[in-house]
């Protein structure tokens, strides 16, 4: 056996130096997948105090429970941030400067908690307003998976703004494992959003969303996909939508000059690749129903489609 | 560094009492999302002995792990269901006949199970009839996501039907994490239904649902997204779906009104709203297939899609 | 309470006995989901060392953390192998050969571990190399849920291939909920492999796939379903893939007769059920938009979809 193992480890030891570029050791110091879900996890504590406790939070006990979570959250962010700025210096900043950066990016960050709340409450208001199986907004807050994914969205979009480099993505990700709900930290989005059911949605980097929008599970918000690759980084690649559009399930819009007028619906699986002026019902053709015979249902199962 | 804490604190705490709305502070007690995760995962092993075990249950042992479990799980379920009954009071109860209905409600609940099991053999049954990558019957408990997430809606559906409020709903929105299946507590679903792969696919609140039933994956039971918002509440929204239907992945069937008359077959990424007869074999339009040569090929993905 | 307890649990065991079917008890023992999750995830650190830990890993250590994961990782395989092979054993072998037999499954797999990595560091490259969104190979390993998922099928491939039962299904569904990508471990998938967001892709068991090929979320690669269900077992029921194909989100490609030739691309919501040629441009109808004044529009909205 242990001749065995050790035959074992030298092959995989030698797959570590010769094939590279998916190991990482002595390289500059990643933030953490784990770290990060975690801090992320009390953050939204932060967000919404009371309502992923497991007992109820007492008006007495807030202020002191707010403190120690913010002093638990503000070295974390701390450290993370720092690897990540070792990781990825933004130009012209010496390596002595980064921890003082990292620390005014930390503060920078719980500063903006407050306006992210803000935020926040119209989407939990989105939610409930427009869905009849919503009883509260207690419930909205404590059940959908969207308060959750657009929680962490807009967090995220705090330090891309910044230039965070692996962190809000890594946040976003997180979110998108937890809820199918996959927003890029980069994206625009205005207030008073919801994305009901979650499951599959894909909203792109560039992608620029006004206020009132609602979307439903699986609709992509997209780029076209070019053979340009690394070297489109940076352009406006995903659609812009304007305010007061719903896109049902499954559609998909494509394309950094597709702009989606206000007030327009989009119906369910349509593909769209060009602008719509406002107002605009978008809708894929008219299906064909056809009403089979017993013997003829058969043929069509295995046959038609 | 304390006095910065200090400051982030004040703010936080500001904004908790004037933005309002997403916390819960002194109010009702909500039934925890933790502990009912905990709750409907020990649920599960008591719908299906041995299977999410790490060691194997032998028959001698059955009796005493079946009453341990059962033990463990009426005190929880009974804790959960006061805070419901709690937050969400039927109308001309009082307060103090509170704790008997918690009692009650769990009592029906735990008796219903058996039921509940007969039901799930049947859905089961179909997995594996009508899937040829499936081993077993074995595989299919063990190994599919759609046995977790039927299991866990046919369990919220016993609650729903007594108006427990948000329990139904924490229950089946964690079985939609972990499987990307959202089947809504409130839905009507007949015996031996399957959903294949599972992700994507969601099933309305008063979505009615017959016998011998498949689903692909996206597929989207849904409502018309109306202006009406909460005063539908309680409005048939969702489709009526009859026995023996398959529908296959992405499409969309929506609208209260809309029926699937039995035997019919519905493709992929359809989208319909209105009702269809029995035996009906409904298609998009055929797609259009172009073969180009390679210039006329990079003209085309850049600008045609 | 004793006595209601004893009642409940009576009616549990007498649902255990009649029901059958869906309880394991005295039966085989089956691999576990729990040791196979735990598993899964340290193969994963011993295909990516240094990425999914908290600290960093320095080459000093290299030798002996791999040591320790090669020797922590062997016996619980082997564990779960034998386990796989008492439930199905081979044809033609003693129940005294499935000790041997499971040492051996188990060396061979560790084995073809650094072939797995060169594959997998293909991937990567092609995931970096066709999205502008990422920054570095280093974020597509470290956030991007595809790594995991293709990661997990590419192992789970291997013991397909030696026909182990449970196991590599276990593997890949845990795949499946981590990251929404459901990979079956039979299908043949080529180098150079994206699937961008993946939530709802579906690829199943008989499908094969070139190499360079791009989905996107929600594509499906699936069978009919046919009324022949388990008799169609080991048949090519899942469409063929050629080199060089992009897939758009939410397209549908069904049967084991349908190819896509080298070079195509498939438009979004598309659902395929022929073959199509190599350098296809394969597109829905056009869609139908419909510019509406604000008076018609709240009729659109209510009755046309």
């Amino acid at each position: 056996m242990q001749e065995t193992a050790n035959r074992l480890v030298d092959a995989l030891l030698a797959s570590y130096t010769q094939v590279g570029g998916i190991n990482h050791l002595d390289g500059k110091n990643l933030p953490s997948q784990r770290v990060i879900a975690a801090l992320t996890s009390d953050l939204l504590r932060l967000l919404f105090p009371g309502f992923f406790d497991e007992h109820v939070l007492p008006s007495s006990a807030i202020r002191e429970t707010t403190t120690q979570r913010v002093e638990s959250v503000v070295p974390r962010l701390e450290g993370e941030l720092y690897k990540s700025l070792e990781y990825a210096p933004p130009a012209s900043t010496r390596r002595a400067e980064l921890p003082a950066l990292a620390r005014e990016l930390t503060m920078h960050f719980v500063e903006a908690l407050p306006a992210v709340r803000e935020l926040l409450q119209t989407d939990v208001q989105a939610a409930y307003g427009g869905d009849p199986a919503a009883l509260s907004q207690d419930e909205v807050i404590v059940a959908y998976p969207f308060v959750e994914a657009i929680a962490v969205q807009r967090m995220a979009h705090q330090l891309y703004l910044r230039k965070v480099a692996l962190i809000p993505r890594i946040m976003t990700e997180w979110a998108h494992r937890r809820t199918g709900l996959d927003l890029h930290p980069g994206a625009e989005i205005g207030s008073h959003f919801f994305v009901d059911h979650c499951t599959g949605t894909v909203v792109g980097e560039t992608t620029q969303i006004g206020s009132h929008v609602r979307l439903y599970q699986g609709v992509g918000l997209v780029a076209r996909s070019l053979s340009g690759g690394q070297a489109l980084r940076g352009q406006k690649r995903h659609p812009t939508i304007h305010d007061r559009v719903t896109i049902y399930a499954g559609a998909t819009i494509m394309g950094g000059d597709t702009v989606v007028g206000a007030g327009s619906t989009v119906g369910a699986n349509v593909f769209l690749t060009h602008s719509v002026p406002a107002n605009s019902l978008v809708l894929a053709e008219e299906v064909r129903v056809k009403v089979l015979s017993k013997t003829e249902r058969a043929g069509a199962f295995d046959y038609q489609i």
